[in-house]
């Protein structure tokens, strides 16, 4: 999209799993019209925006953007964790930063159904039906009856409700205890205790932000104490795991099976990690489902309408809590 | 497994998805110590064994020794439903027929796990793995709200049990109405009824028994009532669905998609069935699970020291009901 850069104010949109509506652009513009309205749709054009932009709606080229937006005093991201978009010069900036964490509950279910997939075996069931085989038994896991969440944002919580609306015993670990935790989980635990009940779970759900705390923080060790028949699901970040031992440890049989929603890094076509037993990847689509982008759209709406009214805006992000996740600087 | 065939009346052994463990063989022993006990492993052994059999267990060779089973009291089968037993000569010999619900929970999960991966596109994410593909996005279903459950037999009952669990209306539909349809339904419906309310369902599910009646009832212009985004799973008998049709739907892009653990004949390996588009076919394991040997056999012995006291056998087959069952004869 070409613009004149007049002198108004700008709202730079550059959402990163799809190209903003045209009644979304529609909309924004009737609410902000004292504002222009560009569509960044390469790193090019948020680059040339940014200088004007006082609001960015999306982060897909955040990080080339902010050298350049001397003028942006709102960040709207489209996901329901910011700690990949921290960087020095987005807190020296220091815009108001929100999260859009409106999803919890159908990446909770695409969560569950990864765990039951494993469970059942469908991807043994899919690469056979691919072969044209009748082929069975495909060696079931036993039905789990205790799952251990680790994370307690508003996904891990929504996981806790769903496990819990299935009979499933859930312990919930998290950094500190919230009240909400109390109310879902059938037994809270904070700081590393988690690590000694790793062993009575049958599910585990990693549900953790990236942070400086949570790198690799499920390691070796972690894997290695949960039980054989035990299934990982990871759809928080993928650098909180390390999917190298977890991937050794399905090769040698050691666990049930695992699914990954994340990767830290997206392995070529012809690396092992694809074909790693008993290991089901499904690429970051947790949240998708076919009334994303008009909820989300409808989401970034509102808020764009409290930030005009002077409002507080929803889901901030705290510049502490975002300086914590600064892992790779 | 040779044997003198003596005096003594004989229990048949002849499971269809296992062995029988030499424990259970041995506790059979000890409680039946006026019978000799023979496993068949070969259509052979069946027969040769068969004239002396009191009671067969499993119904693996049933239809082969039957001709022979002068002496046949009592079939104790290993599957839930046994309309697939039905034959003339079962019904003029007339032996005491058991069937074994016991993992009406577990089938209810599976088919669960079946539609929850066809709404999440699992199969489609387990193809892109299996190419080195981090592909998106899927085309995710909308999560489901309304279920219709086709058969109220222990395994419809279970199935609706877990999607009221989980939020799910469900509307039972049966051929009569039994009061634990109430209970556990949102909507019961009864005799034809059920084609009418087709357009509501986002989920259907098939837990038929294959009779006169329910042969092909799942056909074309039902499929064609359904909603576009909607997901049909049987888990019932293959026959009760036109397959056919099905595949014809989904090759047209006009079903969410399927998942079938039952199919009336298994296809080639080079049949197109296996490829139709957003079809999941598991090769009928619904009932697989670690525990299965073991409860399957623990619940025999259970029903075998039933016989010997001369106790009413759990989960006794009505010859009325069996006889509907003569579909292929």
């Amino acid at each position: 999209m070409t613009a004149a850069l007049g002198g108004k104010p700008a709202i730079l949109v550059m959402y990163s799993n799809f190209l903003p509506s045209g009644a979304h652009l529609e909309r924004l513009a009737r609410l902000a019209d004292g504002f222009q309205i560009f569509v960044a749709t390469s790193e090019h054009e948020a680059v040339a925006y940014a200088t004007k932009a006082e609001i960015i709606l999306g982060h897909r080229y955040l990080r080339q953007a902010l050298p350049h937006a001397k003028n942006l005093r709102w960040v709207q991201s489209t996901a329901a964790g910011v700690d990949h978009l921290a960087s020095p010069e987005l807190l020296s900036i220091a815009p108001i930063l929100t999260r859009c964490p409106i999803f919890s509950d159908v990446i909770a279910q695409h969560a569950y159904a990864l765990a039951w997939s494993v469970i059942r075996r469908i991807p043994e069931a899919v690469a056979a039906q691919a072969r044209g085989e009748w082929a069975r038994p495909f060696d079931m896991l036993p039905p789990p009856k205790v799952a251990m969440v680790l994370g307690m944002g508003q996904i891990g919580l929504a996981l806790a409700r769903l496990l819990k609306a299935n009979g499933i015993r859930v312990i919930g670990a998290g950094r500190v205890c919230k009240p909400e935790m109390n109310e879902v989980c059938d037994e809270v635990l904070t700081g590393a205790a988690w690590r000694e009940h790793l062993h009575r779970a049958d599910l585990c759900f990693l549900a953790l932000p990236l942070t400086q705390g949570t790198k690799g923080l499920f390691d070796d060790a972690a894997i290695r104490a949960l039980p054989s028949h035990a299934v990982l699901v990871n759809i928080g970040r993928g650098a909180t795991l390390d999917t190298k031992a977890l991937a050794l440890h399905l090769r040698k049989g050691l666990l049930g099976g695992a699914a990954l929603d994340v990767l830290d890094e997206i392995p070529q076509p012809a690396d092992d990690l694809w074909s790693t037993p008993r290991l089901l990847i499904t690429p970051k689509v947790s949240a998708y489902h076919p009334e994303m982008q008009r909820k989300m759209e409808h989401f970034i709406e509102e808020q764009v309408a409290r930030y005009l009214r002077g409002e507080h805006l929803a889901h901030q992000v705290d510049h502490a809590v975002l300086r914590e996740s600064l892992v790779d600087y």
